[in-house]
């Protein structure tokens, strides 16, 4: 940030030194008074003090520097002159209010303070001017609490307590109920209150007031609220804030004053309709505590019809000039209308959808500025069923979000009993943690509930991949699945009890909630065929079953960028088998095993590519390690040790013992860089040779059967060295020709890796010699990159990202100094070798919108991601064309 | 490799068509007898065939072109004219032998034939010629059965049997006592087993024997042995053999006629001796074959004073001819010395020690050439202890030669009992495989045995870091720890049996067998001195504790590069507060458990910077994960399940279920990436202050008591972003500080980095930024950079090399082109940064000679490897120097 000349920006009369362009400047807030007041909209005279001025107090160990205070005089001053009302005037005083306003909005996160400029002889002449000695009390007493809380830091509470003494004392329900006499009282006991707290008097001296205001205003930058907020709102600490320092206006002045807030269009439809609310006689802060209730905006026009007429002109030519959905505040002080604030209205995601179709309709906007108004993010709502708003809920503990969607059903611990019962009932599975054999339960469950895991966890991801609702890492709960149960503090939901799960925020509530299913509108399909018009990145889904291949389509996938095989071998019918092939002791017992299992894949393969009709569909040989597929290891051990102990039966224990003995053999300290990927098809070629097979024969037979040409993709997983990509490409090529000649049919079909181990990238001019397609496997090239598990880094990764020692979870977003520096590397070496290889991303990251924006700024083919994650990715890629293209700033904040 | 014009190379008559240089041409033997010829040494004239005639008949699908054969006709012609006789003349055959000879001496691997020329007709021609008809049966009969199974594939027992069969016919005990009848009778039953077994004739034609005998030879550089033989030896499979076809001359046509073997030097000792042996009238394999005792060579001079004279000559000259000791054959044929081969002499590590030394003092070679001759790898023979070559020894099992030495003991099978047995008698420890906790046990032990692990599994490291003998991965060995015993098929060893190990082969031995103590001689601390001088690289040593450190200075090592400062904490004393740290569920416990292991961690850290008195210590913070320090889990488990079947004492019970609920904890999936390094560090800021605590409070100590200054390196592991090491170093900083000023002291000290994460690597300009120096984790940056974990990789590395799918094992010897990538970038990176940033390496490349010359040509400042591996690497890295000086092809093959 270059140094500014100026720390003050004046507003007033109808000329303004700040513009609304100056955001980054003036902050938010600061921006839109000054447009306004450009743009000719009634607004109380002020100024703004720049953000640069927070980062110098923070610098200049929280102090403002000396320069600043004096062009604040000297804009109070203009202030003054414009008004023709002097701060700390005992005949006719300035009241000020004093706000914050970084670059983005942070509602309620920082602090603010009113009426600032009252003393006790300012007092008397606002009594004198406003001739309403209850108002004029009311005023000052406001005054002393917000002062005495945010500058001084006393705590509310004291202040509420002794306003509530008082009211127990006069009988008053209401504050309005007291009268000027028991705030006069109040103010003295207030000022008492300062003393006692501080040691010092409440300040009477206005300019000081405001100097202490102002920093205190800086110093809220730094609360905990408003660190957390940044934190969960991906707002960057060192922006700081502005600080507004305004006239006060008063809604509270009589029958003619009155105070509301509105939106241009209805914010939760997306409804074009003037839309807000407002009452007369009353204060801002009034409209929002809901004491009194308030009236919609469309009632101002029967008791103020010129100044409703006047509102809706100016708020229409604001939506006009900003060319976007307006949120304003306004006050009407004795029938004159001030505008107090106006900015970009929030919306809900469907409101969202409409509003942007309707504006490039009303050729307000383009479509490129449409698909920028929508946060990829926000859309996902819109592809979940979500909890019923006016449902009563009880959360009784907050999770991971892990996957989005609501979802009810009975708690059950097992993923038997899950597959059991829910056959006739909704179920939710509650584990410490899944495991891929736990697959069976979660399909059959309505939503998945995890004590352990962090979004990348195998429940996660899993989840996400079926669209099903996850809570995961929930780590307040503590499960207990031999119990059948799981308990929160004191409360323990048992097994049968009813559970709901909003995936969308973690939330863990108790009992049966209304859902709401979610409605696919006409906007929203008109917005995804503009997206679709201008991005370069194409979109696949991850899909290993034909069904979540269809639902892929049906979000518009233009091909399957991952079928994980594995997944097929841990259905029911087919664990046995692959158990068998693994527990076989020579390579004609694994053939063996394999043989039965080769007709299943082939139709799984069949079922695929009949949905896929003329789309490609890659496929992943094998990758997990074997003793994922058998029991676990430790389990083994205790059911031995504990027949042992007992006695059991000799023929069961033997039978556990030989069975623990090869599980021994394939025990890894640290399975994810072990025995895996393409490493299991070079020590097993029988596996290799079984799978490409059954994709060739489905192939072919497809063809015979339905003239349908496939392409197949074939994938080799985890390759580090070419070598290891050469030896597994011979065997696909040598059983790819048998299975063509067999059938005598000719098919093209492309052999390629997965890019996911930092040696991959680095190596990869000498892989794309040998491999037609690379794609990239993010998620394991994060792990290997970080040196991070997946499954164990949760623990820390929450730290780090408390800790600010990481932006994000890299696992969520790609890391682009690190893992994207070797995709990057990865695909400049890759295309330097073969010039047209085709390159995508598959894995998590495929779905998120951050990294989807890098994958087409590397120059990626596609990324594939979960169905479920379709619609995201295609817009985040239309977005990430739009922002390439454009030289302004676009921004979807 | 440019395409030669010329497939064959005539020698003879003091003129040769090749000459020494052209070994890559003609193979060593092929250049030697052309260099030999042309210095006018007595060779049988022939010519050689060049390697890429092989390599062409590899190309041609298994055929010579055509052009090879008229070339070689014409050279056999020459040979022809130049004795005056000609192949397959009935009257005065010509016999030639046919051998392979490659670039780098592969000894009995390929394929030899003699005697080819041989027929029905020309024997009777041979007959006549040497009036001995014995011998000319005999001739043929060798030549047969030699073709028979070289060329035409029929098993040499077959031969042998008829052999045999006549022997006992003729109750003959030796082969000389067969008459010229019987031979001539065996030469018959000879071609009936062809005629049987190839359903032809044997070939009749020399020509056509030729023909197939060269052929065969190339056929042999494929066969197993050869490949074998070259994976061992780091051969390439590319370069092909030559074949050799030479005049035969007989050494076995009377008392004037001798064979024998030589060596120009003492190869056992490298004293300046005229050393071999030699036999009259006798062939080349009978001196071999040990059929009859040999004479030394001196005995020559006696028998036949001419001729050994002249061989005294051509040795000598052939030494100062070649500047090495040389290893040569002759025949003696009727009173004509003949030389028929001599090539570079192989020699133990001591008499190459030896001769390298004596050879630059006869101003023979430079002390570069003397460098260069030495193979770094060799002189860890000189290191260690070795078995008496003379002792009787019964190997049962071979595993890998995991740290060199030979150890001596009685089989234990826990490192408690290690520990305890150890005080008073010798023992191995026998493990499955070794886990941190047994370091007490290891430490207790003469030497190691595990059946699982690699090269560099944790009794490797381990062992080799102790300098003590270890077997690893041996996995024909079945160990049974409970039952305390092993057994190898039927063999069984318990505990208290006598073991000997073997760690520079991989043997295990039965019983007790006597060891060699190494000798350092004068000669070897000469040329190490000859290396410290010319080398720039620095070598550092990894040692934890002050015995380790005394070794390393010993050895020469110039700091500490890698000082693992949890090793400290396993030993007995110690552990217990570690396992309190642990499990400590509030910080104040866990600091509590840290301030009892502060002053023992002070005392270490004190007794190792007495040692290094002036040299630089490099202490790397704690880095394994904290289950490392507790029980197993699944051991637990079964406790835990076991107590509970059989009812036990309930106190004891929920003890271990308590123990058991914090390693779940703690329990991660893939603890290599997980919850480790800086990570802990960092959620536990405590660790890292005792540390540094301990660090500091040594060194200031140390000063005011003994005015010694240090300068501590402290190091921070296993960082991906440079965030994790500013936080780090912050807590660094804010300690060092203020034990400075406690102590009044002030040091110098560094705050690095391992680079160990291809992250850390990629962005090396970020954190270098921060750091003061690196040093590249090579051990785990192999794990993350290919994914292969280095406890479970063995078993699929061994597939992977077999196969040829990686060259080495990458644990072992640096992958340049993948790891090494990334280094070449951290080190670019961090010095774009900061410019004088001191970078190394430390891990078990360090001490690997070809990883030490990548280190060099990368511009590391030291590598720092195991004590005892600290000569191998000021070695290596002066043979990077000369290496990268010399233009000319300095090999030490």
């Amino acid at each position: 940030m270059a140094k500014s000349k100026k720390f003050v920006y004046y507003f007033g009369d109808g000329r303004a030194e700040g513009k609304g362009t100056m955001k980054e400047l003036l902050g938010g807030k600061g921006a839109g008074l000054a447009e306004m007041t450009n743009a000719g909209v009634p607004v109380p005279p002020g100024f703004t003090i720049t953000t640069e001025v927070c980062s110098l107090y923070y610098k200049n160990n929280r102090r403002v520097p000396a320069r600043v205070d004096s062009e604040m005089v000297a804009a109070l001053r203009r202030v003054e002159k414009s008004l023709g009302k002097r701060l700390g005037d005992p005949a006719d005083p300035l009241l000020v209010s004093v706000r914050s306003g970084a670059k983005f909005s942070m509602p309620g996160m920082m602090d603010t303070i009113l009426n600032l400029g009252l003393n006790d002889e300012t007092v008397k002449g606002l009594i004198e001017k406003t001739g309403n000695e209850r108002f004029a009390f009311d005023s000052y007493r406001r005054f002393i609490q917000m002062f005495g809380n945010v500058v001084l830091e006393i705590d509310k509470n004291e202040f509420e307590r002794l306003l509530e003494m008082k009211k127990e004392e006069k009988g008053a329900r209401l504050d309005t109920e007291l009268s000027a006499a028991d705030l006069a009282d109040l103010v003295g006991q207030y000022k008492k209150l300062v003393r006692e707290k501080t040691g010092k008097d409440f300040p009477q001296a206005p300019m000081k007031q405001l100097e202490l205001a102002r920093n205190a205003v800086f110093r809220s930058w730094q609360n905990q609220r408003a660190i957390t907020y940044r934190k969960l709102n991906d707002i960057p600490d060192h922006i700081g804030t502005a600080v507004n320092v305004q006239t006060m206006v008063f809604g509270n002045m009589g029958d003619d004053s009155a105070t509301g807030v509105g939106f241009t269009r209805n914010p939760s439809t997306g409804e074009k309709e003037f839309y807000g609310e407002f009452l007369t006689n009353a204060q801002g802060e009034d409209v929002v505590a809901g004491i009194r209730t308030p009236h919609p905006i469309t009632a101002l026009g029967r008791e103020m019809p010129a100044v409703y007429k006047q509102l809706r002109s100016i708020t229409s030519r604001l939506e006009q000039h900003y060319r976007d959905v307006q949120d304003f505040e306004f006050t009407v002080e004795k029938g004159k209308l001030y505008m107090l604030q106006t900015r970009t209205g929030k919306r809900t995601a469907q409101a969202a959808v409409n509003i942007a179709v309707q504006m490039v309709k009303e050729k307000l906007i383009t479509k490129e500025e449409a698909l920028m108004r929508l946060d990829p993010q926000q859309i996902d709502q819109l592809l979940h069923p979500v909890i019923d708003p006016k449902a009563k809920i009880k959360v009784v503990a907050k999770g991971l979000p892990a996957s989005p969607g609501a979802a009810t059903g009975k708690a059950v611990f097992t993923a038997d009993e899950a597959a059991q019962r829910g056959e006739t009932e909704k179920v939710i599975l509650v584990r410490l943690e899944t495991v891929p054999d736990d697959i069976h339960g979660m399909d059959a469950a309505q939503g998945i509930l995890t004590s352990r895991g962090g979004m990348t966890s195998h429940a996660a991801v899993v989840a996400r991949g079926m669209g099903k609702p996850c809570v995961a890492g929930c780590e307040e709960i503590k499960v207990d699945e031999k119990g059948k149960k799981f308990t929160i503090g004191e409360t323990v939901v048992k097994a049968g009890d009813w559970v709901t799960l909003d995936g969308a925020t973690g939330r863990v509530i108790l009992g049966q909630v209304p859902t709401i299913e979610p409605e696919l509108t006409g906007s929203f399909s008109e917005l995804m065929s503009w997206a679709d018009k201008i991005r370069s990145l194409k979109v696949r889904a991850n899909a290993d079953i034909p069904h979540d291949a269809k639902v892929a389509r049906d979000f518009g996938a233009e091909g399957i960028g991952l079928c994980r095989t594995e997944h097929m071998f841990f259905a029911a019918e087919r664990l046995p088998h692959m158990v068998e092939m693994i527990l076989a002791e020579t390579e004609a017992d694994r053939k063996s095993a394999l043989d039965k299992l080769l007709p299943m894949q082939k139709s799984d393969f069949k079922g695929l590519f009949k949905v896929m009709k003329g789309f490609p569909v890659t496929i992943r040989l094998l990758d997990p390690p074997l003793h994922e597929f058998l029991p676990k290891r430790e389990n083994l051990m205790v059911e031995v040790n504990t027949l042992k102990a007992k006695g059991g039966d000799p023929k069961t224990l033997a039978e556990k013992e030989k069975l623990l003995a090869r599980v021994e053999e394939l025990h890894e300290f640290n399975p994810m860089l072990g025995l895996r990927g393409c490493r299991l098809g070079i020590t097993m070629p029988e596996i290799t040779e079984m799978q490409t097979r059954a994709i060739f024969e489905a192939a072919c037979e497809l063809y015979k059967e339905d003239k349908v040409k496939v392409v197949p993709e074939v994938m080799i997983p985890l390759v580090g060295h070419v070598n290891e990509f050469k030896q597994q490409k011979a065997i696909v090529e040598k059983v790819a020709h048998e299975e063509m000649k067999k059938h005598g049919v000719k098919l093209d079909y492309l052999v390629g890796t997965m890019i996911e181990l930092p040696r991959a990238a680095v190596t990869a001019d000498e892989i794309a010699r040998e491999a037609e397609f690379f794609s990239f496997g993010t998620n394991d090239l994060t792990q290997t990159t970080f040196g991070f598990s997946r499954d164990d880094a949760a623990k820390f990764l929450k730290v780090y990202t408390d800790k600010g020692i990481l932006p994000k979870d890299p696992f969520v977003t790609i890391d682009q100094g690190g893992v994207g520096e070797l995709v990057k590397m990865g695909v400049a070496k890759g295309r330097q070798a073969r010039k047209n290889i085709k390159v995508g991303l598959c894995g998590e990251h495929g779905g998120d919108p951050a990294s989807v924006e890098f994958c087409h700024g590397v120059g990626l083919n596609y990324v594939s991601c979960s169905p479920y994650r379709v619609p995201i990715a295609r817009l985040a890629a239309a977005q990430a064309v739009i922002k390439g293209k454009s030289k302004h700033a676009y921004t979807t904040k």
